[in-house]
């Protein structure tokens, strides 16, 4: 059973007797219940009567259901009410546009609006290169989104998206001071989705992809890399890409090989899955085997869209034919960003010596880490509750002020490694070992050593 | 000439021999050379020289060189360097996109991100009208523009538009708590406009339509209007419409007419023209002529555009043909949304007795004011420094603040009437003479008076 997760945390307004025990009552009966009680506020105090609220991590729905009916099961104790804190957090949303001039009065007016603005304006007709200078453009980013695979919650609508898209533009600035924008769309339609990014991007200086479908989001990256003049990134193709290289890298450290010597097995063959196929091969891997679900992708079979054509043409040199079980005996490397408990133990015991577990499917992982620990030398997954936590949330921030910072118009390959070293390198000789491969996501150092290897790699792509 | 304005407030940092008499030599050449200084302030001295930041209004672009000219030409003086103050409030843009959450530590991030977030998309997800109090839609706006009809700049493109739109979103947050953010679109397509504002609609509760070319305005907003469930609002035709009644509301009032019995001239039939006659028919006008370029609009003549000839069925009861200086004739009201100059001092004398002319085209208005006011009882313009300032930042603020407090999918004629009677009102009894007609931009009670004039007028509508 999963623990109380504070991402599911309640606060019971309850109204008890005036004794001497009554809170210690309260506690006893939320820990017995299986709650993690994080705070006792006393709101209200009478002669007879208290009122407490009672705040606590639970597991699901149900389970805040069980603490309420064991408090109202107590004598002479009443839940008023229960309300969700995450749900508060989110009330109204999570964004605001400040201005960053005053307009106190009739002079800041006539500067920042008219009449003043009208030499600006004209300024940027002259020379439409200096929006870069005088606009937000120099420094905001659009979040975009069709709403169509929204975390592991799949086609939900751009409604339902935006509260993620806010929390992200909310990391961007908090980590990276990036000013991120929402764009939820509408539309799943590919090639309308390219006509509005393209029509939306004079505000931009640059594009972040978000949580749209495959094959779907590798045609509009593709082709809105071509077509825009600012750089375009799926998050959770480069993102996820460039934070698994970065945890390779410290893993093989730990445990001492080399990633050309290797064999990797990646289950998923999505989004993530093809990314990371590719830039682990631009750092030197040569044995990657890609697994679908229905087992290795091979030259053996004929495959009709394009991205599996080319992991059967680019991946697995000794062209395997087998099921995921199969292909994962005498590995090295496991990187599954995939599906929950695809794997057993005893397919974890079938790899390599000092095997390496990346097992990242949110937010239940491809095999239980703690069981994976039992053959595997090192092992990681993309949750916060688990020691080496693979998330996007090192690279996103840091990556974009880099390209902003250098005012870069496309994302190359020497920049995704770049990204990674950078984030590797945030772990110190002293600190590696294999429950501490990649760095906190708190750790206020990685995003800007991420945006300054960005800015360094836009510097030797232009030599 | 027009006056010295601080929207061309330049900072020139001069070197200057260190006498006593520096700084005054400074200031008078300034003031010669026609400059009004508005700071002096010394940022280095020593034994010989020092260095003085002289900040002063100017006209134009070529006036600060002269400006400059006359300080180099003193004995000893050289200016290093000019800066525009315009200019340096614009760098790197007026806006930011800021949490509203803090994301301190790993709690904050599981509620306001993942795992937490899951449940907020999926109850949206479930019901969508969620999206209004779980996300920023509730208080978010789009300021929509292609950049074809910027200020009177014309079609200057999206980029170039930018800073308006920007300077208009930092006025919503400033006299309304609105947040809004500029949407400047990289096309001028009819269609495509409208699919994108479409596709966009999901992260706002509300459209804000701006300097966008009439016709293509009119079809755009008639369209979103039809086929979205937030309301649109064309800020040049309801903005400035509400603006002009809300202030011959108050001339007929200090004239002592009434709006049934007058005959109003309006000049200019493009967004702001048609939206002005049709609010001021929605009060109980019943004798207005509108002017195009060749004149009065009548029934004399075939008219290809809906928008003519909707004004030519529904103004001008008398049928008169003839040219705006024959239309102005015996006429008590004069309304100009056109271009500089297009009346002579002759015209405003031939009109009826307690006249009242509105020149509000932009930085040049249809008549000199000053010469106006030789005959009419009432002058307003568009300008900041002349009295009674016809300027739509007291109606688009508090308006969207009502409609987005409201939740209303549509804008009525009765919302935009009562938003003109709340302006009108913040002009009391006392205070009504004929230099103050309007409410000062900077009233601080004037969104709030707009805002729930817009509620209330929801609210009968609900009835």
């Amino acid at each position: 059973m999963a623990a109380p997760s504070p991402g599911y945390s309640l606060t019971l307004r309850v109204e008890t007797p005036a004794t001497i025990t009554a809170t210690s009552e309260l506690a006893t009966a939320v820990g017995q219940a299986g709650g993690s009680i994080t705070a006792l506020d006393v709101t209200e105090s009478g002669h007879n009567t208290v009122v407490v609220d009672v705040s606590c991590n639970t597991t699901d729905a149900a389970h805040g259901e069980r603490i309420k009916d064991a408090l109202n099961a107590l004598e002479g104790v009443t839940v008023r009410n229960v309300s969700d804190r995450t749900f508060l957090m989110h009330l109204g949303g999570k964004l605001e546009v400040v201005p960053k001039v005053a307009l106190r009065n009739r002079d800041d007016l006539s500067r920042a609006y008219t009449p003043g603005v009208a030499r600006v304006c004209q300024a940027i007709a002259a020379n439409k290169a200096d929006a870069r200078n005088l606009t937000i453009k120099r420094n905001t980013i659009a979040v975009v989104t069709d709403g169509s695979a929204v975390l592991g919650l799949g086609n939900i609508g751009p409604e339902a998206a935006l509260p993620v898209m806010e929390g992200k533009a909310a990391l961007f600035k908090q980590f990276a001071d990036v000013d991120a924008w929402p764009v939820c769309l509408d539309t799943q339609d590919t090639e309308e989705i390219i006509m509005i990014v393209k029509a939306l991007a004079p505000v931009y200086g640059g594009v972040n992809l978000e949580d749209i479908a495959a094959p779907r989001c590798f045609e509009i990256e593709a082709r809105l890399r071509e077509e825009l003049d600012i750089p375009v990134f799926h998050d959770d193709q480069h993102g996820t890409a460039i934070v698994t290289l970065a945890a390779l890298s410290n893993a093989l450290k730990v445990v001492g090989k080399n990633i050309s010597d290797i064999k990797i097995v990646v289950s998923g063959v999505g989004a993530a899955g093809n990314a990371i196929v590719q830039l682990l091969s631009a750092r030197g891997a040569k044995n990657i085997v890609a697994c679908g679900r229905k087992g290795a992708i091979s030259r053996n079979e004929e495959h009709t869209d394009a991205h599996r054509q080319w992991l059967a043409q680019n991946t697995n040199p000794e062209n395997f034919s087998g099921t995921l079980h199969e292909a994962v005996a005498g590995a090295d490397v496991f990187i599954g960003v995939s599906a929950p408990n695809v794997l057993e133990e005893e397919h974890i015991a079938s790899m390599a010596e000092k095997a390496i577990v990346f097992a990242m499917a949110n937010p239940d992982p491809e095999i239980d880490p703690a069981i994976a620990s039992r053959h595997a030398a090192v092992v990681a997954t993309g949750r916060s509750d688990f020691p080496n936590q693979i998330n996007n949330v090192l690279a996103f921030p840091g990556f974009f002020r880099g390209l902003l910072d250098a005012n870069v118009a496309d994302i190359t390959d020497s920049m995704l490694l770049a990204a990674a070293d950078a984030i590797a390198a945030c772990v110190s000789e002293d600190e590696l070992n294999p429950g501490f491969i990649i760095p906190s996501v708190f750790d206020p150092h990685v995003a800007t050593e991420v945006a300054e290897a960005v800015v360094e790699a836009a510097r030797k792509n232009n030599k």
